[in-house]
């Protein structure tokens, strides 16, 4: 319904001045008080809101995670503490908690549609790794893991590049100098995201020479997003993901 | 031809052993002593390479140019300086030159797909947000333009809307402060690919503030690149674009 | 009394020599030993000294608390842990202590004036949103919050557009990449005190990343205070805020 | 007019669907190709807009700047160079040029309110001064200048205490370390803008040790700017001054 | 004994060729297997080595310290812990500990000559001003300390005037913003030794905005030294003391 | 055998077409799920692969070290905490840990070659001291250590000048300015290999001060690693080190 | 004349309270509209005020130029250009030019006190080192020069020794990694001024890397100064050797 | 001679006491008055030194070339400009200067050793890779060139493995994300060295990014050196291959 309808609605008299009044300033979240959770999100964006566990109450995290499983049947969490699994499991039937990633969810069946490909450097960079992986899983993509893929052996990608080939989108997380992203870059010809890590020590400075890396990239098709940030480059690759697959 | 293919071949003796032997060996690019350049790179990637002038002396920056036009029928230059482009006239036809871009190119009639939308926070950032407008559409892309639309007068971009949300892909570039890329996020529900540009003055280290805000934006789906780098945004945007246009 | 006036007492011997010259040397601070006490700075600024607790010893703590208290009949510490205003609690009756902004007071009724609206960008911001508010309320300032109103979704912002408009001055707290105080600054045509926050992970660097975008800032009007200074915003506040409200 | 009036009208047929659909979508800024002239902006923050001409092309600041001063009767850029001066004299009569702040304007008579104050640390940081002040002046207020009063020479500054105790809001310009911004916070009892500048040499980085010296100030009610932002602190004295004179 | 003396002796036969050898090869300094001590040093730089506690293992900190007292008839520690000095308490009798200083000492009797002032800005910098006061003391200077003279109370440095322009040299020693030394520099004709503490929060960044403002101090004749370094501080006053003192 | 070997044994069909498939594409590592191994390692290399243990899991951990033990009979970790030992030494019998260096391994008996001198500056830098020599020695290199040889006291270094000229690497680990690699960097005619450690306080930024002293050196033949990398430095040595003794 | 005279002689009515009054006020700068020049400086400091030419307008370099020159009977400027030279030169007779430290003056006679040295790394860093030699000669002391004693060829350090250890004070001027400071630190009893230059390339970032040098050096007594601040040096180091000769 | 030799004679009477004083105080370098010349340098090190020519005035640069040219009968100078090429060549016969690498030099004919690999990322990398390349042949290494072959084409460097994997030492000199040190690393089993140079433009910060993914870099044996110093890679791989080629 568009401004056009109401006004012609108004005219009709179909609707009051106070309805369409109404319409123009309704907002389209939920006032919690403390928060304003975004339900109108899903269809907005067609992902449902996520929660940030780190740091939020217990009380406000329980009260969220009840409201979203109430409006989508399905909720999820990232950088979830253990304590906080074992509260939300008090309330909510069916939790399950990832201590590697961190994610806490309630999650429905659904198909998974394309193929996004998450490489890591290292094993130390996994933990990323999987909140980007599992992300996209739960936002309805199929992901294909290549672990401990880093350039100073290049022969591990190298054996593997059929299936990284194969992907609608690419996620390339490594730490120490993130050299990962480069020559994946250079390998195929979808977006590559790269996601930089903590991981490192030194002038390694908490991930800001992976960081700085990748957004130098001499390749093309380099998206980069925030160190650590493993949601954030499965949430962008399902967008990708889901443009590459509405073809079929 | 894969490697099964040129074994069977081998064993059959349909091709000798050299043969074999040298297409193992056969570098995808053309060796031109001073450089490598990629010939088969529109093979891999679906995008012919581009020449990144500033810099190139102009003994090279002719030959390279002649090379691409002659493999691809079709050439372009970012970075271009006018005294460039005024050397390259002299010895290829039809080339144009935009100054404010700063894209040099002989460009071939091409139909374009899908719709990418590129917006700039002020008029400073036009430069930047038309080489990766250009880039796009050299790529094959139909491309919208929305300039001067930063938050300091967010009515600008509500304006907007509507053509904003209709892309598949949305180029956002901005100095300063560089918080436009945020507020489009949280607007649309495709990829965002975030420019900042060195566009500002004291505090904002040449584009290093606008870097961090998008780097550490709150919206979700927000793809950074390096400062200035139009033509990087241009060609991810591509990427994606291609992606949600094959679908039809 | 000012130069004039004492010289002219000499002359007439209303005063003797050493009289004026301990007036000359008279010094507008309490001697604690350990510390200078401004006790003089009520009358100079129109506000009482204010504690910062952290770090300080229990006894020092006690004896500020103490000899504030008695000057003024109303007292306010910041960053104040649960500790501190347990021993504090021991000495003085009638403290009260915010676990959330980690303010410690006793405070006196008085009448509130003007209007100063603090926002915040996410509910992790609400911390030091709070420090900001109680210290204008403290100093005698009506205070209206606006919790959780991000840029990554505009619309929770819009819909209180009016509320933000009335003010004298508006604070704007956020993390991240603390793009709300561009925003805000857009909207009004008041100061807007921006506090960037710690809030954030990766490449915001502790706030640096929301300092720099503030500081940066396109919108006009924009007074930048430290990170996580909650304080020194509510401070800057109530002086704009006195200036608007004397004219009524 | 508001959404009310509006409704009220269609309802009544006094104005048609149309013509209210027009009203919604009306954009309260001149579309000029290149840019979007905020041209309701003196409406809603009671300054007009001021033209920043540095990099600006010929055509356009000749085009804004004949817009704006079209609309307002008046007009003001900053950062011009005296070449740009030449050219807008050409097409606008009675436009007048400071080489020491680098302003540009046509400026109607108006009477002053109110007292800021300007202070700079050296003579080097004039121009910033110069700026700061210059604006303040043609936003409508009175502007006392105090120059060469740094802190290494404590004695210039407290020689004119009595003036700086009479503003409404102080302006402390200063590069190298900045210290100046903490010592007139600790004299007032109104709001001190702090501008660093890029003056100094070494470990000053162009204004970052002066920027984090007042971000860190321990003065109370310190608003810091961006390095060189003399225009912007003019304009927010010029808010802060504005509240200070509405009681009179 | 220099090298012509050592020479001539051999041409005597006063000494073998394998004394001399020897001597040319003496060592300046006692192995110590994990340690090279400096007992050379008392004559070379008229003080004698301190430890720098922090970090030493138990063993190795009671035999340096033993080792010291026995040459030095007195021995000083600094950034020792509590543990430490029950440690060395067990070993070496009449150690004392001063815990805001973190200085363990065994100290002999002696004249203190000269004057030294060591000021700071604020309480919390007192550690770091006593590790310059006690190590002045240490090594023989009078020193008069000024403590929480900050420029946000101007008049609190002011009403001390007198005593610090007595000085052979002064210490100041500040957090934060850092900007005493600056004003403390305009006052006097003597060098004035600036120390950065990591006193501060948000973009104090644990010392370099002070480390910044002292090194681009406006004023003359200031010697920066790292930040918290109170030991650097008195060491190098006691150097510039003892300069000024040996006159009388 | 290399690929003509096997392009000549599938014509002769002494090889099938599959088996020369697998040759092509057989992974030089061990996959094990969290890991690919590089076995292949000590072959490409001389070195076998070291286990970097700080932030492995404890199973990942125990596999690891067996693994590689069985097919190397000897294994060497870094950066293993205690409780990490004893975990291991549950496991694998003869397993020796060093507290200081925090080195976990393994050792067969093996002859030495050549000479590397190990100095370090100071003694809070003989854990990374450490941590360089013994990986040199597990690698089969004579090492030599000269501790405590700081430039603030250059007689220490210049009295062992002998040995440091003789070896055919020195590594020179340093914190704080970390100036003794330039110094020794002009007293030999072999690479120095640089190695700041994060020893230092206040300005050093945990090695960064180091590192850029390292990086600028006004000396000739200083490679330099990451801040605390003796692992690196040790590794680096041996190879250098082996070089220069194969020609004996 | 001190307070207590003041106020005596009102009250016995040897001065009126008027002219007290103005004592008071009496401002110990002349105020030159554009700048306030310290003329009181000499008898507070015990040196005259130095010009810093860089940046400043003709009209005004020369009006200060005279003004000192008539005060002082001599005058000093740092850091002018030739052209300023050429411009003073009409106007002053006797003004002398060295275009290596960039020092323009007109110069006493005068005897000289003390020892003060000079030592420079390379020969980059002698317009640096010159312009702290210079300052220092102006200022009245005695200067020997050490040029090209980095610390890459010891020997020439150790080679002159003798006359190093015998100044009351010494300068070490060093670009790239700085290492000279902490070397001669370790070689003597006096304090060393440590003047990081901008000399150097990569990651020297224009002397922050040996500014970082000298703030951690490893030797004590070392005080630092601004990047190529020559000038301040030389003051420092001015003030020094006066404490040390007043003795004689 | 040593010094056990300079006693005996001395005892035996072979030399006077005066003559073995002079061979103790003897500088091995050649005072040039503004220059110590390391004349001795060839002896020590086994390469002579060579000019820094950058920045040098006309006159010291064209001494010191001939007093080189004289002393050892082949000189190099390094950053040379085309001006300083011209004047040397009136004063030099045989003086030759390649505008690339900025290297002017006369070179002796000399036999070559051993091989080092110098590889480029890109083209723009050349001038630096040059400056190494160079640098090691006039030391007397043989040098392979194998330039453009990043890591975004990761064939390019592959089809070249065998070259690579010949070297005694590979230098990987790379601007922009510098990744190709990492990939040469896990390829080789000698030393690499890694030169940032400062191509790229945004985040890349002049080489910085460059800088920190080489001393981050997880290829074990990389060591680094500073941002476009082609000289110090050359100098270090000279040392490093010489080591190696003693053996034949």
């Amino acid at each position: 319904m568009d401004t056009r309808d109401i006004l012609n609605r108004v005219k009709t008299g179909e609707i009051s001045v106070e309805e369409a009044e109404a319409y123009f300033r309704k907002e389209p979240f939920e006032e919690m008080g403390f928060a304003k959770l975004d339900t109108h999100r899903e269809i907005r964006s067609g992902y449902s809101e996520v929660v940030y566990c780190s740091g939020k109450s217990d009380e406000h995290l329980v009260k969220i995670f009840e409201k979203l499983y109430e409006k989508n049947g399905e909720v999820m969490g990232t950088r979830a503490a253990k304590e906080q699994y074992e509260l939300v499991k008090e309330h909510c039937e069916n939790v399950t908690y990832d201590p590697l990633s961190k994610i806490l969810k309630i999650e429905k069946e659904k198909e998974k549609i394309g193929n996004i490909v998450v490489c890591s450097a290292g094993t130390a960079d996994i933990p990323v790794a999987e909140e980007a992986a599992q992300t996209a899983e739960f936002f309805g993509n199929e992901v294909t893991r290549l672990y401990d893929v880093g350039v100073s052996g290049i022969h591990r990608l190298l054996s593997h590049l059929e299936e990284v080939q194969k992907a609608n989108c690419v996620i390339a997380v490594a730490g120490m100098e993130g050299a990962l992203a480069s020559v994946v870059g250079g390998l195929v010809d979808v977006p590559v995201i790269a996601v930089p890590t903590s991981i490192g020590y030194g002038a390694s400075f908490h991930g800001v020479a992976a960081l700085l890396t990748m957004i130098n990239s001499c390749a093309n098709g380099i998206a980069t997003v925030n160190i650590d940030n493993g949601y954030g480059a499965g949430y962008l690759a399902s967008q990708i993901n889901r443009l590459g697959e509405r073809k079929r």
